[in-house]
């Protein structure tokens, strides 16, 4: 079999074989197969696509790559839960301890990352003395007693995925559907999991634009998942604007803090509550998702969500007193309203534009190296829809700088006022085939 | 300027600035872009086609990224031919003496290459003593007496090309019409060429199947060659059986002088004179292509040709005794004719599988490092619309090896002989623009 072969006959439309596509995978895993033709290959998909049964075993060749995590040692059925990506997306931090108190394992491996704010990672490590260096036996250990535990991404998980995203990223290949499902479900499926809820966001803060195109993607994810014994269900949420009103890293932890306790912004308590209501399902935990969802708001209710994360924050080392007293997180020296230079109605809040903002502030990372500042980020006032008056804030800058004018007029740029605006649909789709 | 975006605007259908074409191959030439991000753009143009202007500047960055050719010593019009390939292709050897006996300047630059038989150099190496390793002086002081000279490919040029060339050979992007046109006539404009004749083949033994795809790649040269202000020609002719009937070197050699005797092949004598005619009147020297015709049969008829090419040898050293005496060209051991097995006429003669078997017997190069048998090849004795009895030959091997059982298998799967055959076209077009 030669590389140059497979190339041409995906470049041309055919169909590679399971046996093909596991050949390309390993090859370039162990450097038989060199870069330049990965890249033409990837660039071929681009153009090619790829049928279900390509993307399925292009997916398993990846898991196949590498190590893979057996979480068999975990009672119960292990859910995993997962975002394409946007602003403000806080909703990881809720889920894991809410779900977690309905007693369903919450078995997460999750990372930092580059982007508008750290990972889940960096966002917990506002909180003092938490931490994600633990041994597998001691993380499978406390998921057994506490249903929840997070851990670094460790081990030799999908090397292939890692070496191709990387390629991809300066070949302009990434912008593909057989790619980048397979790219996600490959590191969902090496960590273990036996069921999927996939949050896939649309609008100007997601990778995925369009509904349409976020509905392929989650189609095409949901469908890998399905074919290798992983039930997966996908939810397209809206990121036209961000989610909730906390961007940045302690400030979205305080903000999961509130959401926990029943007093969170609404689009993020109700993406909480529908990924959760799928979540709950999956794991066998309630017979419909409005039982599952009375069972969700139960829990905050009690105060057994809030008790979980309490709990949670404290076995890996973390100082829980933080959830009663939230003053504790890191604090950022400046706090700056921006006000509505009009009165009218919020229409637009650009989310990726927002996100660069906080990001500029100094909340997240845009190359590997840079660190980031935990205490600032953006707290939005308004959300679209919302009437303001002129002078009345939009949003209040956290900022550890005084000269933020650049990010001002950031922020002016991108939020809009008009006479008339409506409160953009949260979730748009769920996918289940 | 990041190569990525170059590659994303190519991938998107976008057309790409000449600033922007000059970056991808300066980078590419001097190393600072690697080649998975060449291969990648590379795929992208396969799919995204260039336009004209873009083909343009890509044949001007690769001439630009090395040294030219300076033929301005040598007074009169430099006309150039190029064949695009094909079996038994003894053309050059032919019109090389033809056209320098109408005081039209020869100064050729050729190669070895790949393929069914040896190139342009290889073929004239089976004259005795003949040599291409001569100083670019040398070869201008040739050209300038006795109007015709060959060369070696020497010195740096498109360096750019050649990286990219063997580059798209091992990632599935050789069939791109814009990337092989460019490649031919960055060759051809680097060479220093005022005007160019190309003979673009069409048929089972070129690299284009289909005279739609022959006029594709004709017209994008043509069209190259006449932005940049030398005057090009293209003409497409059959390669669906092999030219002439000689596919070897030595042979070759020998039918080459039968031909400049005027004894040659109807086939390869009446593409002699296409291309010829067309030279001439791009050099200035006839009034209209019957003219050209007339004079090019003149110096056939009245020895003037065949002088030339005996002037020519003996001035790099070749025996010219040849010419008068073929049996001192290197000699195959054994003569083995492949009779007939039924009555009928020839209807197909698989150009690239007879050419196959040629290579088989020694003739040709499948890597660089293979010696070529300069006195084995195949003498067709039939050509397509030739009428055969059964028992009669239809080819001669000309082999130093006895057991080619394996060869005339070969021969016998792709010679048909039918109840009735047409001669197919020998010209199928002229491409002007």
């Amino acid at each position: 079999m030669r590389m140059v072969d497979l190339i041409q006959k995906k470049r041309d439309g055919g169909e590679l074989t399971t046996k093909e596509i596991n050949f390309i995978i390993k090859g370039y895993t162990d450097g038989s197969i060199p870069d330049y033709q990965m890249s033409a290959f990837a660039m071929a998909v681009v153009f090619r696509d790829m049928t279900p049964r390509e993307r399925k075993d292009l997916t398993m060749a990846m898991v196949n790559s590498g190590e893979t995590i057996d979480l068999s040692p975990i009672s119960g059925v292990k859910i995993d839960k997962h975002s394409t990506g946007g602003v403000g997306d806080t909703t990881t931090l809720v889920l894991a301890p809410l779900i977690a108190s309905l007693d369903i394992p919450m078995a997460k491996m999750s990372g930092r990352g580059l982007g508008h704010t750290g990972g889940t990672i960096d966002k917990l490590e506002s909180i003092k003395g938490f931490h994600v260096e633990i041994t597998r036996e001691k993380f499978i250990e406390l998921v057994n007693n506490n249903k929840v535990a997070v851990i670094g991404q460790t081990g030799n998980i999908t090397p292939a995925d890692k070496k191709l995203y990387a390629l991809r990223d300066v070949t302009g290949t990434v912008e593909s559907i057989p790619l980048i499902a397979s790219s996600i479900m490959s590191k969902k499926i090496a960590a273990g999991a036996d069921a999927i809820v996939l949050d896939v966001k649309t609008g100007s803060g997601a990778f995925m634009k369009t509904e349409e195109d976020a509905y392929r993607l989650a189609h095409a994810m949901v469908s890998i998942g399905n074919s290798v014994g992983r039930k997966t269900i996908g939810v397209i949420s809206d990121m036209s604007q961000p989610l909730g009103f906390a961007i940045g890293n302690a400030i979205e932890v305080k903000e999961a803090i509130d959401t926990l306790k029943g007093e969170g912004p609404e689009d993020l308590t109700e993406l909480v509550l529908t990924l959760g209501s799928h979540m709950v399902c999956l794991a066998g935990k309630a017979d419909s998702l409005e039982d599952a969802r009375k069972k969700l708001k139960e829990v905050i209710k009690n105060g057994k969500a809030l008790e979980k994360f309490k709990k949670f924050l404290a076995n890996q080392g973390g100082d829980s007193s933080i959830v009663d007293n939230p003053a504790k997180l890191p604090q950022a020296a400046y706090h700056i309203d921006v006000p509505s230079k009009e009165d009218g109605f919020v229409s637009e809040i650009v989310a990726d534009e927002i996100g660069t903002a906080a990001m500029l502030l100094g909340a997240g990372r845009s190359t590997k190296e840079d660190k980031i500042d935990l205490a600032v980020g953006i707290m939005l006032r308004k959300k679209v829809g919302d009437k303001v008056k002129k002078g009345e804030a939009l949003l209040t800058l956290y900022s550890n700088k005084s000269g933020v004018d650049d990010i001002i007029k950031k922020v002016y740029e991108n939020i809009k006022i008009s006479d008339y605006a409506e409160v953009p649909k949260l979730i748009h789709r769920i996918v289940t085939e």
